[in-house]
């Protein structure tokens, strides 16, 4: 068996890494037949220096060098379409139809592209120009940026096609790209059209490279070295942090989505309202793709009383009666049913769910579970832990004020969810709670189960600790997702030829650009 | 003798703690006769559930609340103007005319009322409205915010009246500050304008706080509470990174500015051309204040050379010939002292200076020392420590390949500086420098001394760590420091009539909005 390249400075490249690691089929439990390396150290710096070389030959290109490139990949992603998803099914259980094929490729392709023309356009820079000071400022390229990419959307979110990858490009960063350990062979084929791509544009060679595993030690050291300029990470809390740690220290950034329970509360006038169509809706949401999703909603708040009863049944019956997804690994079966063990211990109890399921594949039962509002709140932390997988918790409050200190104890989240009467019966509720959840999470909902995640200008797919690192920045949509991988630069008397493009009197493409205070397409 | 009350949840009371400080007037080492408090734990946590009382009343305010108050604050600062700039004088030794009275009083009310129209307009929330996905998002308060400020600023960085104060309020958050122990009388007369203008303009009780000094360990506490939406801190390194510490641990935003060298690149063309003029703007620009400025230049690369010789002369003669100003404190005149012994010993031979001068008031020699190049890059890191106050590095480049080392050694700054002469003969090695030192400094500066920091809206005060926490923000130039003390907040298909007013259809002032892409003032 011949361990697969990794790719440095514009080649494909064996490793020296005396170790390797292969894929496993979720779907079968048997392992793929590539083997992939885990590099030392050495490898690492290499991909630094290079990268850092690349920095310094494009740091003065115009946005559209970034676009041609993230544009002849998302062709190139297309033009391989059938081996990627193919590859990608293989390695996550995903579907290939409908999810992998027709919306989560279409989805990455898309990103590329509309970061491509925020590149091109260049509005994200957020050129001002005061004019009575002759002090000019743009956001601008960080440096090269190590990204991260998580197991749950092995093209979306992957660390070589993701948003954080289209994102860095966007911003004019090279990217140093960590794959993830679940779906290596998936992220060889992108990177392959990655460097396809690079060589056609022109890149450097050190712009897009690909490495797939390192120690612990090794990613820490990587994140806050001095020629990195940022990280992007998706993926678990416990080594997002270790990462954030090293990071911190040095005072390097570090965008992270980590974790996130997703509240949803659902009022007791909507349940009145609408209740079979609402335990339809949640269900459906809960346990799409096995609920491997970032923004599951994975704790339901109800108030006490007939129809919330009515509601948890009818929720249970649809989880027995679902057939369970199958699950991306090994190790997210592991650690979906230790985290429902957490949640027993912490008090909830199980309505239905909690076995195993299908054995020949990597999979469990769906599985609901409920604890009172009393109980939520003398534990709100312990059943605030994510069990990520096909699960979710109820929390039954005995009455309106409970649920006001149930909203008190939730720590940051991606999302938190509304559903109300049409009525306005649960009007005065909801003004009471949406206050406390809105400061506590990056997205709020009305109406609607948090799953889908636009990739808008106006999404914030993003929220307070512990759910990211930072609550200002958001990791999907364009163009501010951009912002992430830029620094502040301020040009004060800089003679006018010496200006980037951006900040000179005549506007180079027909960016927006606020001058003396006011937004505008026209020169100075 | 009394101690001094502090300002707690709208009353000014007298403190628990049992300890107490006094400040000293420089310029003749006399203690002044007011007595501060220390305050322990019990108290800063009565203003952290104050302030988190406030943010509940505020939180829906529209921005002409928050400007009202600023406003009314500004005009009670000058209604005072005599007696702050009095008191400030005799506690920190800055001269009452032009310094005080005529520059940073009016530059602090100028800040406050500039602050006051971003927060009537609301232009700085960036609100963002997308049609077609019915998502739409906003800059939103983040919640209670502490403000540390630094000693060398005692009215425009002041915790209770400087820019982050400014911004945190014009942002709509409460703020808790912690006064600098070398000023608290002046800050004890802004914060009671700051309280009359709360008042006056019904501003909740626990909207505008003061406490004076508090063990580090409940400094620690304080900017990581669950209460705090986010800090401001202007200061020391040391203690800097102690509070930003805490502050990672728990995912809670600090914007701290910590130190910075400024570095200043003096090409050969321009000291051919101008060298007197250039000496004179040096020497002028570093020993204002006596050099006690974030942005004061504290290293000059030069390339050696006669008129490298001839500059380093005459600035040896400027240095020598000025009366050394009074230094803020005794702490800093040590600091100044044990800076300077650390930068000899890291090889800085020292030309004129470092010797005790007036006894009666603190104060010290104005400094300058030189090291060669191939000193600076044999401890980088040793000649890069601020010694904050009058005094002044050079650093002589043996050729232009060294001057590129020496400029790829540095840290993050605030500033960096490039002179060159007017004909072109230095374009190329601009060239060569100007993009490395780019990518290290917050703001670039060309044929200018970095010391002025204009509030203007493309002012970058910041820069990458360790001049900062981050590279992404300022701390002066409105609206940009606004956003600092904020969250971004998505609505996803929220009823209309729940979103808030600046993500109606309707424009609810005259703000600029991205709808679809297009920044515009009109409604959707």
């Amino acid at each position: 068996m011949t361990t697969q390249p990794i790719l440095i400075d514009g080649e494909w490249r064996q490793s020296t890494g005396t170790t390797a690691f292969l894929a496993v089929n979720p779907a079968n439990k048997q392992p793929l037949a590539d083997e992939f390396p885990f590099s030392p150290w050495g490898e690492v710096e290499q991909a630094l220096k290079a990268a850092d070389a690349a920095f310094t030959a494009v740091r003065d290109w115009p946005g559209e060098r970034f676009a041609a490139f993230l544009e002849a990949y998302a062709d190139a992603i297309e033009s391989r379409t059938d081996a990627i998803v193919d590859l990608a099914n293989q390695e996550t259980g995903l579907p290939v139809e409908p999810r992998l094929k027709n919306v989560e490729l279409p989805r990455t392709t898309n990103q590329l592209r509309q970061a491509a023309t925020a590149a091109r356009d260049g509005s994200w820079v957020n050129a001002t120009i005061d004019t009575a000071t002759g002090i000019r400022s743009q956001l601008a390229a960080i440096g090269p940026v190590a990204v991260f990419g998580p197991n749950n959307f092995p093209l979306a979110f992957n660390s070589i096609a993701g948003g954080d990858f289209a994102a860095a490009v966007a911003a004019g960063n090279p990217v140093i790209a960590k794959g993830h350990s679940s779906h290596p062979g998936t992220t060889k084929l992108l990177a392959e059209a990655a460097h396809e791509a690079a060589q056609a544009t022109n890149m450097p060679s050190g712009f897009v490279q690909l490495i797939y595993r390192t120690s612990h030690e090794d990613g820490a050291k990587l994140v806050s070295h001095p020629l990195l300029g940022a990280s992007g990470y998706t993926g678990s809390r416990q080594a997002g942090l270790v990462l954030k740690t090293a990071c911190d220290r040095v005072g390097k950034p570090i965008y992270l989505e980590l974790s996130s329970v997703n509240p949803v509360f659902i009022l007791p006038g909507a349940l009145t309202e609408r209740l079979n169509d609402l335990a339809a809706e949640f269900t459906t949401s809960c346990l799409m793709g096995a609920g491997q999703f970032c923004t599951n909603p994975g704790i339901v708040v109800l108030k006490a009383g007939d129809q919330t009863d009515n509601f948890v049944s009818a929720v249970a019956n649809g989880f027995a009666e679902a057939t369970p997804g199958t699950l991306l690994s090994g190790g997210v079966e592991q650690n979906f049913r230790a985290g429902i063990v957490a949640l027993q211990r912490a008090g909830a109890e199980v309505i239905t769910g909690n076995e195993p399921a299908d054995g020949d594949r990597f999979c469990y039962a769906n599985t609901l579970l409920k604890v009172t509002g009393d109980q939520f709140l003398s534990d709100p932390h312990g059943l605030q832990e994510e069990a990520f997988g096909n699960a979710s918790l109820f929390v039954i409050a005995a009455d309106d004020d409970q649920l006001t200190r149930i909203a008190e104890q939730f720590e940051g989240n991606l999302t938190g969810c509304f559903y109300t009467d049409t009525q306005g019966s649960d009007d005065a509720l909801y003004d009471r709670l949406a206050p406390i959840i809105r400061q506590r999470v990056g997205r709020l909902l009305n109406d609607k189960m948090p799953t889908g995640v636009a990739v808008s200008p106006a999404m914030n797919h993003g929220g307070p600790f512990p759910a990211t690192g930072h609550p200002g920045f958001t990791a999907v949509g364009i163009p501010a997702s951009i912002t992430r991988f830029a620094m502040l630069q301020s040009y004060d008397n800089i003679r006018p030829h010496r200006l980037p493009p951006a900040l000179q009197d005549k506007n180079p493409t027909v960016m927006w650009r606020r001058i003396d205070g006011e937004w505008t397409k026209a020169d100075v």
